[in-house]
């Protein structure tokens, strides 16, 4: 088993902290591997909506979810808060490939690093359209 | 159907801001009932934990869940933060009744208001017992 | 604390079995007292696609939550899969009024009881409207 | 962006039908993407428990998730049921790659694959041991 090392902070260019949840917290006492993914999707597409990206109700096109993997290293624990850090690792045609960190307070290395690969779609027949001008352009300023 | 009016700001005693999920938000785009019984969850054993009355791993007695309910006044959705209000309802001699609102920022009266009991209990037994003074102390404090 | 009794099978007219999750059970070793409205919600919504009432992505009217309650008598753990009985207990305007029992495979009392409210309200604006004829004939045959 | 292909069904040697929740779907009208993750740790320690291998409430050792990934090919949503296929990929001296497979019913092809690693800890340091032997035999047999 090759085991990628814990990202640093200083390979992530935008933050938010979330909170934990008592039910996240599975039987062995720690966060559940699945709450992670859920913390991805979040940092992401709450990105999207503060950039004006995304009009979660209307808005066209939209982004799917084509490919995620997560690496723990440390365990987490309700109640604490945890600091999610977002990049943009690579970008292609209508695919964005973000790097994700969580981090405990104050930790210098991460307690899980993911990816999370969005596929920009046509709302409605949900094919690959190219990335918009005004998304690449943000999206450039989240490179990390 | 008699719907209860939703609860304001001075029936709660204890605040705490939490965040939402990108997947609490439903298909009909907003977070989905079962969201605010995690919140629920989450408020009461939080503030067990900050009051050292609940050591998750190890504590002895614990508090199980016997009964929740909860009315849906307004929706909420994803991305927004919401602040959730904590109080106690009612003291028996083992079971603790909840009250909780949930508000979005600023709004006076809330988009949610639930009841939440718990029932402490031998955490080996599972079997009821009576609510030690410590903690009694403590949930008079938190009597909404 | 008046604590209902358990329902029995006999209260119910519809069933389904569902399968439980890792993720369910929580650090005390059981399903999470969220979970049970999971199934709540389900139920209720995959009987109303089958009996052809609601098309999720496009139907008009649909039918919203305003009001849900559980009470829990016995605890569940993964990986036993359970069964969900639903019944109308209870036919207004626009509301509906469900019973459901969460039942283990074999046992004739409930291991958990609620109820969950629907509002019927036009899919655009979100507002009440009478629950359509070919709906309240489905819904009386669910009757408990 | 590199896509792996979908699996197929003959590179699985353990099934198991799992149901959907009305709250796995999200505000896109499908299963969201952090719940195929909660069908692979499901589905995992199912097995587990079934081969008498995990006893969750007080077994020693238990095994710990350190990485899991998954490539989503088609959308999933409720009510539908869904196939949990599961094979071991690899075995280590402590650590097992388990790939599983989502699929719809009747389909050939995965909705989805993931790669799901577990690391076998003792139950209080939780330091990785050696796979035991017992479980070891077992684990070869679930080879695919």
């Amino acid at each position: 088993m090759s085991r990628r090392e814990p990202a640093r902070r200083n390979e992530f260019t935008n933050w938010r902290t979330v909170t934990t949840r008592w039910a996240d917290n599975d039987v062995y006492g720690h966060v559940n591997n699945t709450i992670y993914y859920e913390w991805f999707d979040s940092a992401v597409n709450a990105w999207m909506v503060e950039q004006g990206m995304l009009d979660i109700a209307t808005g066209d096109p939209i982004a799917l979810v084509v490919e995620t993997s997560c690496s723990y290293f440390a365990s987490l624990a309700f109640p604490e808060a945890v600091q999610v850090g977002l990049a943009v690792a690579q970008l292609g045609t209508s695919s964005i490939r973000y790097r994700i960190g969580i981090f405990t307070e104050g930790a210098e290395t991460a307690a899980a690093t993911g990816e999370f690969v969005h596929v920009v779609v046509d709302r409605t027949s949900r094919r690959p359209v190219a990335i918009p001008a005004d998304w690449r352009a943000r999206l450039e300023g989240l490179a990390g």
